[in-house]
């Protein structure tokens, strides 16, 4: 008992010490994208590279595989179920750590570094013939190192990979789930399409929008939805992106002057990000069950707010005002109705980031099926281009016109993250499926917010979703929360309702 | 042979990775002090203590010993000097670190950070009692550490902690020069106030001067002097420093609405620091050799900027246009010179960043004094507020008020940084060394500077002290770039020509 209690707090305090090691990445990660001059970058890479190399000796340092068995040896069924839960987290990184050879993780780092650099003046130069040699590359580190998790977990190549993102994740599900959506969403999109153009056009507001006025509202509908700002920033980058650790988050969007939706949303998304983060249980901090359980849930509380609470009628009767107040707007564009129409608009577009909710589920089956086929050796990387006009041709309707618009527009497969994409997905119907049971539970919760006030909401997912960190599956915390498993019937409902209603 | 190119290899190596563990050190204080929210305080300090841990570690690995040994035995005399510098300079930086146990350096991280933290709201509040406790801890640790590595280089526990900020400065050395300027300056004083008092008063130009004017004066000053906004930044923080890495460097400065010159003369002394970042030899980053050679040389480069370059006439010739520009001035109280008689006013007063460079020595003095009875354990800390108002009443003639103009004012105490202060003075007198020889060297270096090029000066430093990194001592770089080791005649030639002449 001495024993498992002196091997379950050395690892304690090791995976205290890897968590802040990552927390200092995450500085410097925000940190190159926010502030660094172009010639800090090389410096910047070794630093990183030091850090990440850190991290990595520290998880697989030679005493771990002892600690790991002596602490679950020494388990008992009676332990906290966050101890628990902890110590299967620790074995589950452990795992995914020390699978991979150091030589491996280096050689996948450093080919990653080097495609995405490749891409961006790829993608800018609308040039696939220069990208594919370094994705052919890429993909086969990749590959290599999925097999090695693989044998280490017992799992299919792709699922090892995707469970670094969204534990537990399997692809078998995934299928079940995006075949139903497959069927469903055609069939809808035309039903939406015809409900819309009944309704009348989505007029854009003239602009320009000081970018001033945007960030001063923004800054206002984050405090709004429930953004502490002693505990977080927002900033601009290129991409964004929600960084740092739980204490002091750390989000970023960006502006032009001809749009103020883009920015707007942007910063309610990453928000929602930003407030799990945040909302992650305070006396697990830098300990693995007091992450966040993995992507799914975490794209749902971002989703959760920009999609679900935030393109509602009751968010645009709270923030029309603002909007006008912000823009000094005035006339039939900046009433409620409009702005509402703008917020829901759906139209099948080329673009995965700028996507309504009705047709981004199909960016992301189209990604998931040809990186499924890529992972398993079943699809060579020169046949993608021609794959994805036919994907997005079937899927959507709409013509590639360029590989820059098409296969290139991701810096996912170029950065080396295949496993990812479906997790967008899985985020937006666990996202219906938690606003669904908030609204069961509080249905003053809507109203509430039509009047700014998002306590109501904030409480419920603090008290069913941040507060439990990693304690069980996503799965077993949205059946603590909604009463049921990752299902599709709240997603369907509420896209019903909202387009076709 | 190949053994001793074995260790030397293997210990550049290590440096690197040490290296770059500091360099992410440095990206995460800058962010501690312009950046970060306050709620982030806690975990900021957790990341810094582990990554000092880590960087400690590695150079306290139990390989070092063996590995410097063996690379000492095989040095031979005809090695690269730069080479026998580097490995000198590793034997130091593994003596300092070694000197000192992994838990005294993690308790005086933790201690110093958290400090500093308590000093920002103690200041602000004139809360002396408040801070006083959290010196005594950090002071009860430096004395600890002092004793340890005064056991280990065999010197005065102070000279330890001083070899830290300038390697190879003794007290006694100090001691001489310190008390020939304590009995020069008070009478040299009363003769410039005197002179001043002739010459006519200088007049303040009425503001406000709107910051975002200020920040674009101070760019335009940073460039000409040599900075590139490629490899640096410029910031906003409540103590301006100089911090990042060479190939990114961070500066600060703060502004005040009702007076220019603070930020201007601010920004151009951190430029001085960090154009000696920059100019670092390339060929040796992230080698000890490569690194500044210590405060007093680094001090002397933003001095040499701030009051040897840009306090001249020739300077106020070509500034005083571009401060009339950025703040539409008009009339007499823009002319050069009142404006030189403003940059040129020597006036007792409280405040050490604020002093000229007539009464400047005097707030070091006081310090330096101060410190080092701390540090041999005759003086309390409890004992400071009134030993700090008995100092500047003795040595300057001013009344301290309260203790957030005293004892407060500086960040250096709260943060653990004791043997730090008489650096500033040393530099200033390196600084009217150095500027002597490089007037010398080229007659037209001022003309030069009257016309806003300071190509001349800029390339004779970075010839004769930025690209010299570690070669070498002080006195050394010192005696080949001006032809004797530090001493006080430049800088009392140079006082008595600009303010009695």
């Amino acid at each position: 008992m001495d024993a498992a209690n002196d091997a379950y707090g050395d690892l304690e305090g090791r995976f205290r010490r890897i968590a802040n090691v990552q927390g200092a990445l995450a500085v410097l990660h925000w940190d190159s994208a926010v502030n660094m001059p172009s010639g800090g970058a090389a410096a910047r890479a070794d630093q990183i590279s030091t850090l990440s190399l850190t991290a990595h000796e520290l998880i697989t340092a030679p005493r771990m595989a002892d600690l790991l068995d002596a602490a679950e040896a020494n388990a008992q069924a009676g332990d906290d179920p966050w101890v628990q839960a902890n110590l299967a987290e620790m074995r589950r990184l452990w795992r995914h750590a020390s699978a991979v050879p150091a030589r491996l993780v280096e050689a996948m780092s450093k080919a990653a570094h080097e495609s995405e650099m490749v891409w961006r003046e790829a993608r800018a130069a609308n040039d696939w013939a220069s990208l594919q040699p370094r994705i052919e590359t890429l993909l086969a580190l990749v590959r290599e190192q999925a097999a090695a998790k693989a044998e280490a977990f017992g799992l299919d190549p792709y699922d090892a990979l995707l469970d670094e993102y969204e534990p537990g994740g399997r692809a078998a599900r995934i299928d079940v789930l995006f075949a139903d959506l497959e069927t469903y969403l055609p069939e809808l999109l035309g039903r939406v399409l015809d409900a819309q153009g009944r309704r009348g056009e989505a007029r854009l507001p003239a602009g320009p929008f000081p970018i001033a006025a945007q960030r001063g509202l923004c800054e206002q509908l984050m405090q709004a939805l429930g953004f502490d700002a002693a505990h977080g920033r927002l900033d601009i980058s290129h991409h964004p992106f929600t960084g740092g650790v739980p204490d002091d988050v750390r989000i970023t969007t960006r502006y032009t002057e001809d749009d103020f939706a883009r920015s707007l949303m942007g910063t309610i998304h990453e928000t929602g990000h930003a407030l799990y983060e945040r909302g992650l249980p305070m006396a697990w901090r830098n300990q693995p069950v007091g992450n966040a359980r993995g992507m799914v849930l975490h794209e749902s509380q971002s989703l959760l707010m920009e999609m679900q609470a935030c393109r509602s009628p009751e968010f645009i009767t709270f923030a029309a005002p603002l909007m006008r107040a912000a823009f000094a707007g005035e006339g039939a564009d900046w009433q409620a109705d409009n702005l509402l129409r703008l917020y829901q608009r759906v139209s099948p577009g080329l673009i995965r980031v700028d996507a309504d909710e009705v047709t981004y589920p199909s960016h992301v089956i189209l990604r998931y099926g040809l990186e499924r086929r890529l992972v398993a050796g079943d699809m060579a990387v020169a046949d993608l281009p021609d794959a994805w006009r036919q994907g997005m041709k079937r899927l959507l309707g709409v013509t590639v016109a360029d590989d820059a618009d098409g296969v290139m527009q991701d810096v996912h497969w170029p950065s080396g993250a295949f496993g990812y994409f479906p997790t967008y997905t899985l985020g937006a119907i666990a996202a219906a499926q938690l606003f669904a049971a908030a609204k069961a539970a509080n249905p003053g919760l809507l109203p509430a917010i039509a009047k700014g006030d998002f306590a109501p909401l904030l409480a419920w997912v603090r008290t069913h979703v941040h507060s439990q960190g990693s304690l069980g599956t996503t799965d077993e915390i949205l059946t603590r929360a909604t009463g049921a498993p990752l299902g599709v019937a709240a997603y369907k409902a509420h896209l019903e309702a909202r387009y076709l209603g």
